[in-house]
């Protein structure tokens, strides 16, 4: 059996199309979701450009949907809902597979942001990411701002 | 009758379904592609996300891709061909509508680009674009470095 935090991926997953159709036809899957840590994945298939490699925009998104993923697992989504304020992304390698983005932020880092929140409305964090090939090059790196606010 | 300049919009919309699928699928028409000067546009439909705004994904992309349509319109794509290198996006205000991003590169800078290019091999230049909504109001901006490289 299966706690509550295993099924954010497939909750998460199981709406995309509701929720970000845009995600959805990229063919993204959240393949984790727990407190302080994400990781999601999109294929190749569909999401090339004119010279073979895969789409900056579909790189930047499977990073940025991060920050809601981690999000939602680490902040009661009862309370708080997430909001990115800006991303930057570094592209270092040409991305010709299936890509795998994953972040984390650390527990005193999570304290902080739900501190913050609660005492001024909003909680501000850094995510860093990065996105790697089949064979494990890193092919970009992220780094965003997003914060949580009170519903 | 046009000149071959005013069917860059034409030709790079006419083949988005083959060359950026993703593109193609978020609505995206380049409305302006000509020397120095780009211009694209998505519509909100099929672009949201949860909470009504369009995904930031699809901001990221509709001004990403004018590096390309610059570039094509500007270097000659026989001799060069761009990639990004990054881009930083910065979310300003929620987009609930189609919203359009434009860039350009002044005269000099163009010059300077394809002098570097041709002496060094690759030509590297800074794009800010702004993306707007249908009211004017200015959603996002985002800076990015692009290359344009001899084939």
């Amino acid at each position: 059996m299966s706690d509550a935090s295993d099924d954010i991926p497939a909750l998460l997953n199981g709406s995309m199309g509701q929720t970000i159709p845009v995600l959805a036809h990229m063919g993204l899957e959240v393949i984790e979701a727990a407190p302080g840590r994400a990781a999601a994945r999109v294929p190749m298939d569909g999401n090339g450009n004119h010279v073979g490699t895969m789409y900056a925009g579909v790189l930047f998104s499977v990073a940025e949907m991060l920050g809601g993923a981690l999000s939602l697992a680490t902040f009661d989504p009862a309370r708080f809902y997430p909001i990115v304020k800006d991303l930057r992304i570094d592209f270092r390698r040409p991305a010709a597979s299936a890509i795998t983005a994953r972040t984390s932020l650390d527990r005193a880092e999570i304290d902080r942001v739900l501190a913050d929140a609660e005492r001024d409305g909003k909680g501000q964090f850094t995510l860093a990411s990065e996105l790697t090939d089949e064979d494990g090059t890193v092919v970009a790196t992220t780094e965003g701002t997003y914060q949580i606010r009170p519903h």
